[in-house]
Parts: C-alpha cells; sequence; structure tokens
C-alpha cells in the first residue's frame, strides 16, 4: 500500500469545490497508510496578519473532513503545528534550498501578484514550497492528492529530495507522485471556478433549502439560452457540469433536453438540485453530528498527532544522522 | 536574575579566543537562569555540504564548555538540534520576518562575500537571524554574551520581538541585550584576530609543550623591534596582549621592560607562557576528565534539554496562542 499525504488550508470553510475536488479523492485513498493533515502553519504564510483565529477554522476543516466520509480509523487526521517534526523538517531542508529556485517558482510569483493587500514578501511565504517538501518527505509519502496548481511544488518536493540525496548519499524519501482528481475544476455558481474569494460557493454547511435558493437564484446556465425555447449548449453550463457528477445516470437525457430547448433552465436545477442534496445529506448529517461531538474531536486529532509524530520522529533521525547531526 | 541565552556553532575545536572571549563571559553569567546551546542547526547553514560530522564537533564544544568552567548544575547546557521548539518558533518568527530585513542584513552581506568556496544563497543561510532571534525568545532571554559581530543579528531579533508585539497585540518577549565581552578581540599567532580558518589558534585541547611550542616558534612580537636592544611598542606585540590578561600583575614591568629593551622577547614569551599555561592548566585537566565521561555527558546533554524544552514548549503555547493556532 503507498503512503498517502495531503492537507488543506484552514482559512475558511469547505465548499462542495474541496469536497469533489479533494475530499472524495482523499476518500478513495484513504487506508491505514493515510496521512491527512489540517495545514494551519502553511495558513499562516498569507494569514499572519488575520484578525480572527486559524484555531476555530481548523476546527471546522476536521468537522467537513470527517463529514465528507473521511474515517478516523482508516486515515491519520491531525494538524501540522501539533507535530513539531514537519518545522524542523522544513528548517532542514531549507539549509539546502537554493533562493533561485523559490523565486522561480510560477505559484510564487502568481501570488505575489494576485494576493492584493497582503505583505507577502517575508521569509515564510518564500519558503512555503520548502515547509510543503517536508510535509510530505517527512512520512516518506508516495503519493500526493493535490489540485493542479500545486503541481509546480510537488515538482520543487522531488528537486529538494534529489538534492539531499545527492548531497549526503543516502536515498531516504522516495519521489512523490501527484495524484490529480478526475474532476480538477468544480464550477461556482458564476460559471467561475468555485472559490471561497469569489463568493461563489455551496459550502459543506449550507441546509437543503440555501441549496436550493443558491442554485434557483444565482447559479448561471448557458448565456445563449435566454428563452425556453432557445437550444442550449449544456458543455457551456454549470448546471449540466453538476449533472455531470451527481446526476450521472441521466446526463444524456440532460443534454438532449436542453439542446432540444425541450425543459426550462429552472425545471433542469431543480433536478440536479435534488440529486445534489441527496449527494450532501449524508455529509450534512455527519457534519451535524460532528458539531456537537467536541471531546471525540479533540480524541481522534490527539491520536492523529500521536500516529504523526511516530512515523515524523523515525525519518527525523534518520535525516539528522544523514546530515552529520547527533541524532 | 536575569534570563540569559548564548550558543556556540560546532564547528571546529574551541581555543583560547573561545575561552577568553565568550566562554569567561558565560562562567560569569551562569546561574540557575542561564542557558548555553551548541548551535548545531547553525553550523549547518554553513557547513550543510560538510564531509565530517558535526556531531563529533558538537560533542567537543560540550567537554569545551565544561572544561572551561561551565557548572550544570548552575546552568543549562543543551543541544539545538534536541530542542525541537526552535525550529518551530523559527518558523512562525519566520511567517512576520519581511525578506528585505534579511537581505539588507550586513553580516549577511558580509558573509556572502568573504565565504568563498560555499554556495550560501540558500533559504536556511538567509534565515540565520530569524532562528537566531527564535533561539533567544524561545527562552525569553534578557541578556545575550555575544561578540560584536552578532549585534546586527541581535538587533534584527529585537525588530522581530517588536513586530510581533505589533501585530498581535501582545508584549511576550523581553527585548534582549547584548553583553559584550570586555575583550572582544584575542589575537592569534600572528596578531591577527584568533580564527580557526586563519590557523592562528591556542587550541584549549593544545598541551603544556604545545602551547610553548607554539608561542615560542609561531607567536610574532612587535615586529619594529628586530634586536634585543631595539625599544619596542608593547600596544604591537600580541604577546603583551596575553601579558595584560594573564599575568596582570606584572604588566607595568612588562611593558617598561619592552620600552626599555631591557629584555628579549623570548624571555618575555617565557614568562607569559608560563602564566598562560597556568591559566589553562585547570582547563586541560578538566577537558580530560570530561573526555572520559561520554555516559555522564549524555546525561547532561539529556538534562538540560529537558529543562530547555519545558521552558521551550511554555513559551510556543503562549505564541501559537497569540498567533491564532490551536494551542
Amino acid at each position: 500500500m503507498s503512503r498517502v499525504l495531503s492537507g488543506t488550508r484552514p482559512t475558511g470553510k469547505l465548499h462542495l469545490g474541496h469536497l469533489v475536488g479533494a475530499l472524495e479523492n482523499f476518500k478513495k485513498l484513504q487506508g491505514h497508510d493515510s496521512f491527512f493533515m489540517i495545514a494551519d502553519l502553511h495558513a499562516l504564510t498569507t494569514e499572519y496578519e488575520h484578525k480572527t483565529t486559524i484555531a476555530e477554522k481548523t476546527i471546522e476543516v476536521v468537522v467537513d473532513y470527517l463529514a465528507s466520509g473521511l474515517d478516523p480509523d482508516q486515515c491519520t487526521i491531525f494538524i501540522q503545528s501539533e507535530v513539531g517534526e514537519h518545522a524542523t523538517l522544513g528548517l532542514l531542508f531549507s539549509m539546502i534550498t537554493p533562493l533561485g529556485w523559490l523565486e522561480r517558482n510560477p505559484t510564487y510569483k502568481d501570488q505575489l501578484r494576485e494576493l492584493k493587500g497582503k505583505d507577502l514578501h517575508t521569509h515564510g511565504f518564500l519558503g512555503y514550497p520548502v515547509l510543503q517538501a517536508a510535509d510530505i518527505a517527512i512520512y516518506k509519502a508516495e503519493k500526493v492528492p493535490v489540485g493542479e496548481d500545486q503541481l509546480p511544488h510537488l515538482e520543487l518536493t522531488r528537486e529538494i529530495v534529489r538534492r539531499f540525496h545527492h548531497l549526503y548519499g543516502k536515498e531516504i524519501f522516495p519521489e512523490p507522485e501527484a495524484v490529480l482528481t478526475p474532476i480538477p475544476r468544480v464550477p461556482g455558481l458564476d460559471g467561475r471556478k468555485m472559490s471561497k474569494s469569489y463568493g461563489n460557493c455551496i459550502d459543506l454547511s449550507d441546509t437543503r433549502e440555501e441549496v436550493i435558493r443558491k442554485v434557483k437564484t444565482q447559479m448561471v446556465t448557458d448565456p445563449a439560452r435566454k428563452r425556453k425555447e432557445d437550444k442550449g449548449d449544456p458543455e457551456k453550463c454549470p448546471v449540466f457540469f453538476y449533472h455531470k457528477f451527481f446526476n450521472p445516470e441521466k446526463t444524456e437525457a440532460v443534454a438532449h433536453a436542453c439542446r432540444n430547448a425541450s425543459r426550462g433552465c429552472v425545471d433542469c436545477k431543480m433536478e440536479m438540485c435534488e440529486k445534489l442534496n441527496l449527494f450532501m445529506d449524508p455529509v450534512r448529517e455527519r457534519r451535524k453530528t460532528w458539531m456537537n461531538k467536541q471531546k471525540e474531536i479533540r480524541e481522534i486529532l490527539d491520536k492523529g498527532a500521536a500516529k504523526a509524530r511516530s512515523v515524523a520522529r523515525q525519518t527525523l533521525t534518520e535525516v539528522s544522522k544523514a546530515m552529520g547531526l547527533l541524532a
């Protein structure tokens, strides 16, 4: 069984894009050798000036993990900052990571440009991929479920690992591979990628009624199909994307009805919405249950951190020895 | 009593310059609230490509600490990499440390220029002062015995601490002050600053005979005094510097004899050398004893790390809370 590591930054509530794009992927990969972290240290790289606390959002992500169906008996769920070995391996990796690799990283340059209103010219933000490399390498993970935007970071992880092996003459780490989700880009209510910063999300915490309201009033359809009589192009309609995922056995019929203008968008939306709600119901149910189990959540996190630490410490000892430290 | 933190990078044997310039200062400041570390992580910033291990040198520094008279019952002696909280606080500080502060640091620019043959354009070397700030702040140290070359780093520590307080509205750390040694610059055998890289050292591990040989054959004197009849200028003679320190009650007589050419340099050296050896004898004695007590040294280091950790953890919890992490 391949070792798996992935994580989520606790910067807000999780939404359907996370569920379909990442958590379903996590769920498929879970097994006794999977580590799923809440990356609170990574959240700090961009949110260090935040006014509210990351702590609350951290717990929300844990609840969303559990609600999505991750089973703490099948995988290790833990908080990054509670396993100190991540920071230590990050520091050790930073010793061998050329500044040029980090400065030329395309994601770094994009984010400096895009995340306006934040001062990201910090040593920590520049070192983001080094910490991420440590997150993966400390568990000797072989598979990393990530979004496409993380591919340059994963390539940096492989480069850091290779440089380590070259410098110290010891093959300690596997070169990790990305496991991309089959649905890399979930459209939001406005058709753009679903993202908290666009305000176009269906949140995992939304009730049935909120989902119906959002789909009915906010979700866009093929803009060329203005009246019921206009023929539509389903590939241009976010609602159809959702049908493909949540209503797969009807996909052809839905597409046909759209192309032939034999059904209006509202009816089409309502059929999709019912399927979406059916999909979300068990998530909502589990969410409600876990929200009232703060003590059990703390126990899961303690158990997760202990398990993670025991693996991480072993790797750290090997690494320290290879680098010539007393270990 | 003020909390004290200082350390030494284990990059080679300690010499008389360390003893007089740093360890005597440590000894004066020791008390139950002093923390003296062997900074093996800092050694990695420049020695990450080293072929021999830092581990051996780490133990040599511990032996030299104990030989110089540091008393493990009076102070906490520990290895930096054995207290994981340094790396974690370093990472947290890196989140709030602007790259510009590090890039403009004069010591950084000097070292990039001077340490030839080493690739120091790494994320870890740039972050050296951030880790140093964490070393100090994790113990809330108020006094830091350092050499003059470290003053810019200490100023950076104060700036990072002030920025932390400003961002999170909590005064967690004191602003640490340097405690400069009264003898900031011990001349080596060739008159330049004593430094391993100049090959001009009297090592703490040198025998009586080695010291005599080095002083007799390698130590320079006032270059203007070529023959015994030439009058000398003691202020231009490294031997006289040593007289001032190791033979203080005779300083005036020695200076007088030099200025009047009433004694030759060899005799002058031999008088100094005897005093120097008397000063070094107890250090040598303790060194020999400790070299054979590897088990006791491990116990001292374990006790030191445990003590350091208990203080460091408390600070880290406060810091994590202030930054909004679950702690």
